[in-house]
């Protein structure tokens, strides 16, 4: 009797869902399911289906939908500077997965040592990431740069949205930043790790931080201080060690 | 003019320490400090210390000790099953320390499926987390059996110490849990991540959690038991998410 597994399939139409490559070995050679079996598997959107293994092919499998169970969806967006270090970038997204989160924004910013990131790859780990904790949830992914990303979430969409952008050199700012002829005071914009909550968009920078420009910016176009304390962390530590405490508080 | 690293000397006597092998080549070769240049380093022992390069050898080089800074330690203490893979294993290492633990313990469970691990390569990680964070403690590090882990534990030493255990499956072990010939409520000894504290021992299974007879052993030794929540989450996972919430709450 096979175990406990949660597949994956982008490819269901009215009740039947297929699955090929990949996901069909994995149940036909390695796990052995057979027709008849019951599978369980989502479609990243959300969705949690059990389901009757209906045909087996040559190189795909079909599975006659049973039970549909809609799943929460984590609420939470990130944004994160582009690594230079791919690996901790799939760390990153493989933990944010299972932690919980909507939205995975890959920043192209000033200090990012890295141009070309590989989207595919990540969206691979995501899926794995899903498949493992049986969440359904595959997130949202895309990579921009800073200003089209500060641009895009100061829209009137995303008005009810808490957005922080971390920082480590707060106490450099200054007491106040002078963005487009206007003083604005520092210490009204800071807010810390225990003001978050799990339905925010935060953004962390690279390992060399945002600039002060990156900043300002995102400080004048409705985006807040995030102090995230004294001990100096990786980027993407700081990326999941952030999921973790927003999910949670 | 160098920029700014943190090394790290086990081999300090007096005001002089020495460095050799990988340290030596960073100091000398790699970042090209000379003598005169003034360096910052940490024994790994709670102090950050500042000092004059004063003497190059062939293989190592001295540094005398001008400024002390005695840091606060963190107060964590974290075990964790031993995972099959290593590499989780290292990330989860150079995570929490990073994030600030005092001690690390590796857990040889029942469900363990590996029996040998590398504590030479999992101090490595520790130190070169120590040295990217800036930060002066090596986390203690040593592996035990469970039983001996909590016989220690349940020593009149570590009686301040709130302790818990982590189980996936507590909706499982029903309302009573039998142990020595007595009944004892569960509902009574659940905590969740909102308890937990920044000087608390926390415990974390390994891919196929503790088995009853362990959390059962625990619970009798005045552990509590931890709920992590509805999500499903890998072992290392689990452990670096409650590092960090520790921590910060």
């Amino acid at each position: 009797m096979p175990g406990k597994f949660t597949f994956f399939s982008e490819y269901i139409h009215h009740n039947i869902a297929e699955f090929s490559e990949g996901e069909y070995n994995h149940i036909v050679n390695v796990t052995r399911y057979d027709i008849g079996d019951f599978i369980e598997f989502t479609d990243g959107k959300g969705h949690l289906f059990k389901g009757k293994l209906i045909e087996i092919n040559k190189r795909s499998c079909k599975v006659e939908i049973q039970e549909t169970i809609l799943q929460e969806l984590p609420s939470l967006w990130i944004a994160m500077g582009i690594l230079k270090n791919s690996d901790r970038m799939e760390w990153a997204v493989e933990k944010c997965t299972e932690l919980g989160v909507f939205s995975l924004t890959f920043l192209h910013t000033k200090n990012s040592e890295r141009s070309k990131i590989n989207l595919d790859r990540l969206r691979k780990t995501a899926i794995s990431a899903i498949k493992q904790s049986h969440t359904s949830h595959l997130p949202q992914m895309e990579d921009l740069k800073f200003t089209e990303f500060i641009n895009q979430f100061s829209g009137e969409k995303f008005n009810y949205m808490n957005k922080y952008i971390a920082f480590c050199d707060i106490s450099n700012l200054g007491d106040m930043i002078n963005v487009n002829g206007n003083s604005i005071s520092i210490s009204n914009l800071i807010s810390n790790s225990k003001d978050l909550k799990n339905n925010d968009l935060i953004a962390i920078g690279p390992e060399g931080d945002f600039s002060l420009e990156e900043v300002a910016l995102a400080l004048t176009k409705g985006f807040r201080l995030l102090d995230l304390g004294n001990r100096i962390l990786r980027s993407e530590t700081a990326v999941v060690s952030t999921c973790a405490i927003a999910n949670h508080n």
